[in-house]
């Protein structure tokens, strides 16, 4: 296991804009707070969304495309440099209305309500190609 | 997005009371150290839990009741103001002994047990109508 | 509801080492930073995984073992003193290719890959033994 000591330099509340992209809207807080390392966890609702799972032999994402409204239950992620980019990394358990679960990395969905908290940390967090699982991984 | 930049004036850890009811134990912590914006993490079990899921189509909430035990694999929410009452609004992943996966918006549930973490924010979060989801929404 | 104002006196963030074993990762963190009370948030993938039930009738706990790969879709807990050890209590939501997910007490499961965040208290949290839920508790 690698670590690193973080120092915050800011928390935020954010309410995410109806019909807007829901990781687009977090990417779009963490522009406008210049956070180049933070982590968040979040809550709402979606009227659609799609999942990707990460397919550990063939080392491949997949996705699963939701066309339905959803809760989201609980989200967790954080924000880094990936190829100089600012990306929220972005995992969700959405529901639906008999209370049945679906979860999942969260590449996107059509945000209905989203209320989030962020912490910035002061130094940038940079993702790198990892050989051995084929991902982009930070520390 | 509309966000805000908040301060912490206290950080909390909370035992839930076993028998008592899971969101009103989380106002309860929030009226003991005066909180009127906050945000929390948890996790436990209950002895029974209602799931809201919210008709977007409808714009209401529709119950679903589940009388039997369940983990508390997640849950996160905020604290707010709602008509001068302190409010928690708790979004909640339940399962049954199999593993499946139960989510949505959580009213209530009697705690088994209940393992809590609070920050509390100086400024108020006040929840005003909103006309476009029909929701109580903040900020 | 009993409670205790905390005091914080560092924050982490980690990756988890592929192949080695959630739980024990997380112990091993909190091990290197000499904490005796923390609160974690996580997400990732895993290989397999062993999720408890807890069993209030009984007060006991039943395992169910996983042998798949899952993704970490939420992944919320706590460390504290178990018997004079450190302990991470650990509740997570996992999910299947489908986006079925999976959810309860995470006894263990093997890394594939795994981000989270920590947060270290002053004040040690020591688990006695509750005679109402017959579970080892805090506060």
């Amino acid at each position: 296991m690698n670590y690193r000591e973080v120092e915050t330099t800011g928390e935020y509340l954010a309410s995410l804009e109806h019909g807007a992209d829901w990781r687009e809207e977090i990417e779009a807080l963490a522009e406008s707070v210049d956070a180049d390392a933070a982590w968040f966890t979040a809550l709402g609702a979606v009227q659609d969304a799609e999942l990707w799972f990460y397919d550990q032999a063939e080392t491949e994402y997949y996705p699963v495309q939701f066309d339905e409204p959803l809760e989201v239950a609980s989200c967790v992620g954080n924000v880094s440099l990936l190829d100089e980019e600012r990306f929220a990394h972005t995992h969700a358990v959405l529901s639906r209305p008999s209370g049945q679960a679906l979860a999942g990395h969260l590449d996107g969905g059509t945000v209905w309500a989203g209320e989030v908290y962020l912490r910035v940390f002061e130094e940038p967090l940079v993702r790198e190609h990892d050989d051995e699982t084929d991902l982009d991984l930070w520390l």
